[in-house]
């Protein structure tokens, strides 16, 4: 079958930035600025967006108004025009403030690999899957849909490349908890094409392609051209992050998202919709910079809107 | 035909940064810095580079010193190793100053988009080819090798979308006069990858794949992607810049070429070699960093070698 021969429609585009980026910032938003930022994305067309997360506010202090970044944004009103907000929920205390949110959705994440996730949330990845075996049935049980996320899929920043077999066995675990989807994460970006036809085929021989999503970072810039490959193999949602904020440019190792804007403009100048207004998206990536207070990396962002009239 | 199943073994990397990559620096690097840049890159394992123009100095002053980069990198000595220099030549002019230089290898460019090459070099497609008609035997009576540049081959600044067999005509015009290779320029970067795989695919019914090159300009975030397509369809040459020195980042439209950093992590975790070591890379781009004095681009640059190894 020959490149880009069965290539979809339309796409989703999952934005991530309003947590998976601002919590890497150093700078703490003010609440009604992340209300801004997420308005601008969802006037740009954004469907589906993560938006804050219930982790304690002492590991993660950038998004501690997650309560009031949701009451200010509206979630359940803008579920009818089918727009989705989600927050990330590490355990049941999470849940609980979720729930008394109206949240329509949630996520949980784990590693693929046991340092990064020993590292990150101080438990085994089986103690992880053990507080979500609680959390994932409540939630469904409350009517929330679930958003599994596996992280460094594409290898570890203390274990270096991991079996695909360790992270099918995680993301399998979490579609069996009840996940509607499992996000794959490259999250320290070391991701490179053959791995990830490698990687997005073994998955897709136990996983329906609609259920798999993949959120890279773009760390050493391949993030794009991974993602290209998963669209090539029929995988329809992809992660990403505007301007790419999230990443401090300046820490080895540390990288935002693939950004928004850059996906939107390569996706629909191969005729694959995302139902997204670039230019109004752009728009959405100033308010983002300005409200960080430093350059976001993304290239189109940078290059800037008038250029592509040209 | 699956994705990625006909990988060569090798490919070829052309470093244009002395040359594509300072030209459009604000600041002009001293000859001995160049000189340095130059070293380091073929230090790494570059073989391919090419150093400076001899295009007026009263267009580019950044590249005046063009005899003198030359002198002090010997070109001439490096021959042996299997190790080619170029430099740009506009007209006979230029051909006189590089042939009394003893460089092996000049570059002639021209634009697919009438508009693009009179703003560029003030002739019109047809009077630039009329002064190849001369340069170009010429050279090659000299024993030189000659490169051609077609630029605008995805898009034009002021006329859009250029129709790809304008670019084959041009591109065909250069193979007939001597070249021995073409490379193809996404000048703006505007190019998304289906439209690369028609080019391409156009441009290999006309062409043996190994007179083909690309020069892609990263300004969308797109050029590694692009670089990518035409790998997998056989291409087997891709210019790139050390750092993506080149563009200013804060010029809309303006922005290097894919960073060869990026591009070398890519083929090699694609095992697809480059003879080009990585770490040394990353050391040149330090190198040409500090030369231009500021922050560059390239995403491998910016993460770190360190993190590499992890």
């Amino acid at each position: 079958m020959a490149l880009f021969e069965r290539l979809p429609d339309r796409v989703h585009v999952y934005e991530v930035s309003p947590r998976d980026g601002l919590q890497n910032e150093s700078a703490t938003v003010p609440t009604h600025g992340k209300a801004r930022m997420i308005d601008a994305l969802v006037g740009a067309g954004i469907q589906q967006l993560e938006v804050t997360s219930f982790v304690s506010p002492k590991w993660i202090p950038q998004l501690a108004d997650a309560e009031e970044v949701i009451q200010l944004t509206q979630p359940l009103e803008r579920r009818d025009q089918g727009i989705h907000f989600s927050a990330l929920c590490p355990n049941m205390r999470g849940l609980d403030r979720a729930i008394s949110t109206g949240i329509g959705t949630i996520a949980v994440f784990v590693s693929a690999s046991e340092s990064h996730n020993k590292k990150n949330v101080n438990k085994t990845v089986d103690e992880t899957l053990a507080v979500f075996e609680q959390v994932v049935p409540a939630a469904r049980k409350q009517g929330l849909r679930v958003r599994g996320y596996v992280s460094t899929v594409w290898g570890c920043p203390y274990e270096g490349e991991i079996p695909v077999r360790q992270a099918i066995a995680v993301a399998s675990r979490l579609m069996e908890l009840g996940c509607y989807q499992v996000s794959l994460g490259d999250t320290i970006g070391v991701g490179t094409p053959v791995q990830t036809l490698q990687i997005i085929n073994a998955f897709l021989q136990e996983f329906e392609a609609d259920t798999i999503a993949m959120h890279m970072h773009d760390t050493r810039g391949t993030a794009l051209s991974n993602v290209l490959v998963g669209l090539d193999r029929g995988i329809r949602t992809f992660d990403a992050s505007i301007g790419g904020v999230g990443g401090c440019p300046y820490a080895p190792g540390a990288a935002g998202n693939l950004a928004t804007e850059d996906l939107v403009y390569t996706l629909e100048g191969m005729g694959v919709e995302t139902g997204i207004d670039l230019g109004k998206l752009w728009e959405a990536g100033r308010v983002a910079e300005a409200l960080v207070g430093h350059r976001l990396p993304g290239k189109v962002h940078q290059a800037g809107i008038l250029s592509l009239a040209q």
